[in-house]
């Protein structure tokens, strides 16, 4: 099982008047996980994960689109000054799309807790024609080992 | 077919680089309608929807706590200085929870667009208990005409 | 003494944990304000302030950095469903740059509060040299109805 | 001269469309740091700051509020994936309000950059009576190590 584990720091403003990361925040916290681990930033020499990849900004080849998300909301989340662990992977490796998964964690071994857990449908754009564009094979490449089975969703049974 | 038709300014902070709402904001957007909907606010003296029977704001004796949202992005959208609409209804009442659907829309008639669709399931929290609390007669009552058939997600066909 | 009103509608999501429009929050509405009065939107055919002659957005010939901001909290200021008012005229009409003054306000008359006053310097740079551009006579032609004492700041006595 | 330097991540939602960090999302970074190094966080044994007295969260029994900001943008701010650095210190310490001063920064010695400057008005507040209440010889003790010269604003001469 091989995830990329990102820290993301939280802030205070993303506190709700419950004192809890506001619902809304929590996808933000996600999002900056996300770019964090597939965007290439053009003004850094080295990149800390090996699936960043693409290009970010708007000025960029291709585009990255959400297409949808499914979040699940397991446990309140109280202000950490540490940053939490967003571990995230991929669920499906599509012609033009991809599915990242989410498990939003503190802690480790017997003392992991997941207070959310997601997923999202990314397609990339050709930024010239506007149309979904082909995975590429150097692409492919580098987020094969982070291929698993998709985060198992909890759903209220019917 | 019952909707609660919210109208919902837009804001630029709500834009990204790309010009068009941001995925995250999105959410937000819903969030609003969904509070001017179902919250009741002790400051005004009239509701404009028969809906907000909730207690808004965390002095409240019920807390609602969103347990999972699904949302599809299906269209760009771009700046309107004319609020957009987020239709919604309830696609599941349940004991102590709800599920509330939303359809983010401009336009009428032929030219009616569906930018995003959405579902969001919210369970009622006893405050002093911190448990769920199961729906009350007089909250069923107000809501029961909003029922309605769930949502139709798209979702990537396997 | 002539102003623009402009409405700018709440959400809750400004609000804190305190139940008051968040400080940072507040800078946004006025950001919103500004925006409405002086950017023109390609996507309409009518702007409704005779003032919105910059155009908008990142592609745009000239852009408006903010270069200063000083902003006093005299109220605070609970949530509205109705908008809120926030007057601004210019302070200061420069050879490249413009003061922007604002007084965040609700009801008329004799029941008209302040909540919030504010002054924000802006310099229009010209995009392509990335320098500061002079203001032109016809921007100046149809701002200077709009030129007045600037805010008088409280500030604490020393 | 002692200043309190606190590390604050920078987010991609913090950029705007110009690819810098919006002149709003500016006084959040600072907000962030300034929360960091003055209240005290009942969930954590060790404060990493001396000055970290203040109880925060709205069940505490003072209340901070802002009374005013005043802030200079100096260089724009890309994005960064190491934190920048707000250098806090104290302009004013009086009877019942201080005045917090920033400098954002990256860098050091001759490699120092200065992005942002700013002061903050704060008032302390009793939640109780909601009226201003005066700082503790304790808090002034705590305080008085970082009482400094005032950030000195640019301001565009008349």
């Amino acid at each position: 099982m091989t995830r990329l584990p990102v820290p993301v720091p939280l802030r205070w403003a993303d506190l709700d008047a419950y004192g809890h990361v506001n619902n809304v925040a929590m996808l933000r916290l996600l999002e900056e996980a996300r770019i964090a681990a597939f965007w290439r930033h053009p003004e850094e020499q080295d990149e800390p994960w090996p699936t960043a990849v693409l290009d970010g900004g708007p000025g960029a080849a291709t585009h990255t689109f959400v297409a949808s998300t499914e979040i699940e909301y397991l446990l309140a989340l109280g202000y950490h000054r540490e940053p939490v662990t967003v571990e995230m992977w991929l669920g499906h490796l599509g012609g033009a799309s991809i599915d990242v998964c989410y498990q939003l964690t503190t802690g480790a071994g017997s003392e992991r807790l997941v207070y959310v857990q997601a997923r999202t449908t990314l397609v990339l754009v050709d930024a010239a024609s506007g149309r979904p564009r082909r995975i590429t094979p150097e692409e492919r490449a580098v987020w094969l080992p982070y291929l698993e089975v998709p985060v198992a969703m909890r759903r209220r049974p019917s």
